[in-house]
């Protein structure tokens, strides 16, 4: 019999969610991607895309070119780009203690009076409390913008605790 | 003759004041209302509701649903609400050291080149000023925006310092 | 020979690079231009004004009032008021340790789908970066508002670590 007992860390929580850590992006101007003063990183907006390829751009809302569903994805997908800021800066994702704060910016048309950014900041929340448990228990800041960089879906930020 | 003094507390001046404190509102979605990290605790967002009844929906600025004296009045029930999640968390308010930051995000028209911030966050900020006093002199943000979670007219944000 | 070797400080790169320091503006309302937590210092929202004059008022974007580079003056003129803060409250801006967050409101024409954050903010980026040498190195946070307090075309806000 083995006693064999797996080490459960954010990174094999990523894997057996089928999902692969990007590269960590660079800041798209004259600013860094993340700091890190005293116990706390602070992330710059992460945007929607893989390997500088916009996957998600376009405004949600009545009007917009982009679903719900999709504002969902967008917000996931900078989520993950968060988190492999946090990686290349931590090497390790165990060393993060605390998600603590998740900002989201999303883009919305401007007369649309929507009101989907629970469900679409949801998809930022779901991964990150998926890969953190409950390290990963964080508050959470929404605007809704009619105007974004690269025209993008959505910018997540994020504020860790880390070791 | 007595030399009882009652202690002044942020409890006791919200009850001069003629304010209850409503029951701390869960978070909407998949967060924590509130994260502490460090000294430094972070509320999510608090809208202008009791008992899950939004008493501000709508608009501020010309063409909106809503008054200047409204925006006001929602920014002091969202602050109220974001009072009573720090009670919950500390249990006396007396553990605040120092309210560090108030955000306010308001719900605007989109085209009314609407100027009444200032005005209508100062409902947040009498509220903190009277309830905390010296400790609760803060920092400001402010953002308008055109689409709000649940169309309410206004979310309060609070970072705050605590023993 | 002399041994005198000049002592660059952020005020020397100031004025190496022409600009004159404003009067730390006060805040607009009932709140504090500034507040102090631990090692972090938070800003609150600095306007593109000088003596209370205001330089830089309307919207970026196709069919607003402002330029692209009129956004980034704005954003520079707004972050030489944060600077102007920091060094009323500490005396000296070499007490800076990093500057660790920058945040920039843009004044944004609702339904021009400006892409031009970036550069904009690059106006506030650029002179902390050349300010404070290595300890300007920041993250940033961008948000486009159609409405904002006097109809000013930026608000800088900046989180920075001191001694």
């Amino acid at each position: 019999m083995s006693i064999y007992k797996p080490v459960i860390t954010p990174e094999s929580r990523l894997t057996s969610l089928g999902f692969e850590l990007p590269d960590a992006p660079d800041a798209v101007s004259n600013y860094a991607p993340l700091v890190q003063s005293g116990s706390i990183v602070y992330t710059s907006g992460q945007l929607p895309w893989i390997d500088g390829e916009l996957k998600y751009g376009g405004q949600l809302g009545q009007g917009g070119e982009r679903s719900d569903e999709d504002g969902y994805q967008a917000c996931r997908l900078s989520a993950l780009n968060a988190v492999a800021q946090l990686k290349k800066h931590l090497g390790e994702l165990s060393r993060v203690k605390q998600i603590v704060r998740v900002e989201g910016v999303l883009n919305v048309k401007c007369d649309s009076r929507w009101t989907g950014q629970p469900k679409a900041l949801d998809g930022a929340s779901d991964l990150i409390n998926a890969v953190f448990g409950e390290q990963g228990r964080h508050s959470r800041m929404v605007n809704s913008n009619s105007a974004m960089p690269l025209d993008c879906t959505s910018l997540i930020y994020i504020y860790a605790e880390v070791e």
